[in-house]
């Protein structure tokens, strides 16, 4: 039945957005022949069928084993995870959308919408209505940094990073954990990366970092010139000592790059606090926003360098675009993506403060999901982060080896209990991310994996 | 009434929202506690009231002055500017969305929500379900290229090319009518822009194209490295010759990049007959879809180069991203804003074949906008694109010369005829943009200017 009433929800917004389409089609005057009215009609119809269904749903509320199966068109299928399922993704949890963010894409959802108010001198991080300007100075507060703007996605803050700090051939430093991204963004720029291996903890520390330097120093003759330093890494969700990177580097005069993708938004991150030059953040990641969405905040230090203005003048014409960014491409992040971030920050904000409670949660799981026996968790202990990496070589691998599903057997089992999101047919190495449960979420999650533990045979502890 | 017609709907689609959120909160079991039963209760009892007022306007529906407000939370107030006006801004019209994509961004708001089946290789362009590695094909052919990719924008297009081709200190050509992004995307890249000057139509041909070369190569001595050609530019929307300006780069041997921001998405635009080597789109800006998003299309000849995938070997675990892009640095255009693309993907394979269509009723606009004495167009014509360029310094500035409102009395009138998006105060030069109204908004738009014209005693034709 739940099955039925997600349908219903769906069906109820796609019946309204066909008739606000209407509605854009006999604008302004609302004149309307027959075959519009008609057309409005049965819009209307359609979402009153669905409320009466939804409203029959919510008597008795309660889930059945069905499959949910709807599109928007084609074979484009309406995305219905997170109505239906437990959703321990790794990477999803902390960019699902705030309901205001919905809204917002909803309200700003056409191309150049953030354009209407756009008045001198032009950017989109001037533009007060809606109030876009406000946002990045509250931003930057917010991450204790002096300027903040909005990006395509984390990986577009570290490229402008790298292509304002490196030239051809030279090195950034990064850890043996670091995100492809970070690779990336240093070989556009042109740079080499070298990486600094971490601790036998799995966590990068200020003497590794030190150390790497003098290496460098030794082999090239020249310093890195960057460091860059995951607060917390992708693969284990450990959190790595960015203050002490920092001062290490700093001794040397290096600037460092804080690739916050997994903490901000999520926990309270205080760029001055960590001592980091460059702070990058995603929105899609850990933000409560769409997909591109981050951010890049700085110091004052570093400012009028990372966001210069085009000094490119043009021979023919004398034009130049002096308020434009130059790592910007002038404006970046406009429109929808821009105005949901900005309507998701007030509950970023508060949910930032709840941090502690999640990591209770997500170490409550753990300390559940370790009584199956022969499981094991690779990070570190106890959880200073909702992403997680297990192993359980020693417990579910064993029943995959002998299931005629192998490794999907798992996510088998899981999917009926509603859970998803795990890597399909993994049963070693994997990871899961309990950002954003309830306290019931999370209890039934951590019950799923004992109940399929003990009717596989595994032993599982009191 | 129909500013709260509009209010109605929005209110509908928001408390849906704010049901969804709810089910998000008690799934995956649906049970219940009292306050949750009484917050669904009151989502559902909003939307019902909401479809009764819509019921009572569509039976006589008609606008009224109103002011609308209405706001998503604190000062973000809803944008219904495509709901209750008529929308000429120069650069919004075709950017608005299809109520597909306006469904896919509800169904896919949620951050990584592209994710879910991102199997090897694990990019974006191979992603399966929802059908990205199908669009992604069939957008190649649709503009006669080979491969092609999402972007964040049409200026991120420009960056991926001219990071691509340019060394330090390499010039560029552009026309004197560059979009200012063109300019940036070159500086960004190290490089140098020089301006080829138009023809008095203003318009770039072959011809000026090959006497800059021979000025570059005459001064620096060397050739350029790329020549970059707006399709139609973002002033006069005139339409430029970039067949012959192709030819002529190529006898040079430079690559063409070929700014298709206000051509792909409205109009048919072939790559290969154009004969260009990459071809940008703007997704917001003529593609249905919302900010960032964008299209790189290139030829079998240059794929290896700007898609070219990442090489650097890390160099103590020796890991290697082969799959990964770095212009795209991975994957560069996830989520909601993808899909939406992909949604309205169908209806723009559609227009693009009515475009004879939009420029009879700009045509017929400008005609009727004409007979108010003294104003000018300084496009082309007859118009070949729906963006175009008026001078009225010979009618409404007169007016406005002896307004207490001064140049702000145009758009005053306009919106009291329900007409909004030229540029605010001004009466002299300025743009506007027919692009998608219906003929019974193209209608209502010449009336409104003849009207206001009579109403301020200037001349109108017959």
């Amino acid at each position: 039945m739940s099955v039925k009433a997600v349908k219903n929800l769906f069906d109820a917004l796609f019946s309204l957005t066909d008739l606000r389409e209407l509605f854009r089609e006999v604008k302004p005057l609302y004149e309307m022949d027959e075959e519009q009215r008609s057309r409005a009609a049965s819009c209307l119809e359609r979402a009153k069928r669905c409320l009466a269904e939804l409203e029959e749903f919510l008597k008795d509320p309660k889930p059945v084993e069905e499959a949910f199966n709807m599109y928007i068109l084609d074979d484009i299928e309406v995305r219905a995870r997170e109505e239906l399922f437990i959703n321990i993704d790794p990477i999803q949890p902390a960019g699902r959308l705030t309901a205001e963010a919905m809204k917002a894409l909803i309200a700003y959802g056409d191309g150049y919408s953030t354009c209407d108010w756009c008045l001198r001198p032009f950017r989109l991080d001037k533009v007060k209505r809606p109030p876009l300007a406000e946002f990045h100075a509250e931003l930057a507060e917010f991450l204790g940094m002096d300027e903040v703007r909005l990006m395509p996605g984390a990986r577009r803050a570290f490229q402008a990073v790298t292509r304002t700090l490196l030239e051809k051939g030279d090195v950034a430093l990064i850890s043996t954990l670091a995100h492809y991204t970070e690779v990336l963004a240093v070989e556009e720029a042109g740079g080499i990366v070298k990486e600094v291996p971490l601790s036998e903890d799995n966590v990068l520390r200020g003497e590794m970092v030190a150390e790497k330097i003098e290496e460098v120093k030794r082999e090239t003759g020249r310093l890195p010139k960057l460091v860059v330093v995951d607060h917390f890494d992708y693969m284990y969700g450990n959190e790595h000592d960015v203050k002490g990177v920092a001062k290490v580097a700093h001794e040397y005069g290096i600037p460092v790059l804080c690739n916050g993708a997994y903490s901000i938004g999520v926990m309270p991150v205080n760029g001055k606090e960590l001592g980091v030059d460059f702070l990058a953040g995603s929105g899609h990641k850990s933000f409560a926003s769409p997909a591109p969405s981050g951010i890049l905040a700085t110091t004052e230090e570093w400012v009028d360098k990372v966001f210069r203005t085009s000094k490119m003048v043009c021979d023919v014409t004398g034009r130049i675009f002096e308020v434009k960014e130059v790592e910007l491409l002038g404006c970046t992040l406009m429109g929808a993506v821009a105005v949901a971030m900005m309507a998701s920050f007030p509950q970023v904000k508060e949910r930032v403060k709840r941090w502690d409670e999640e990591l209770e949660k997500v170490n409550y799981f753990v300390k559940e999901f370790l009584k199956v026996e022969g499981s094991k968790v690779l990070s570190q202990l106890p959880r200073k982060h909702t992403l997680t990496y297990v192993d359980t070589s020693g417990s579910f691998d064993k029943v995959a080896r002998n299931h005629k599903r192998r490794g999907y057997f798992l996510i088998d089992e899981l999917t009926k209990r509603r859970i998803t999101g795990i890597f399909p047919g993994a049963t070693r190495r994997w990871k899961l991310n309990t950002y954003g449960l309830t306290w019931r979420q999370i209890k039934h999650l951590a019950w799923a994996f004992k109940d399929i533990a003990g009717k596989y045979g595994l032993k599982v502890g009191e």
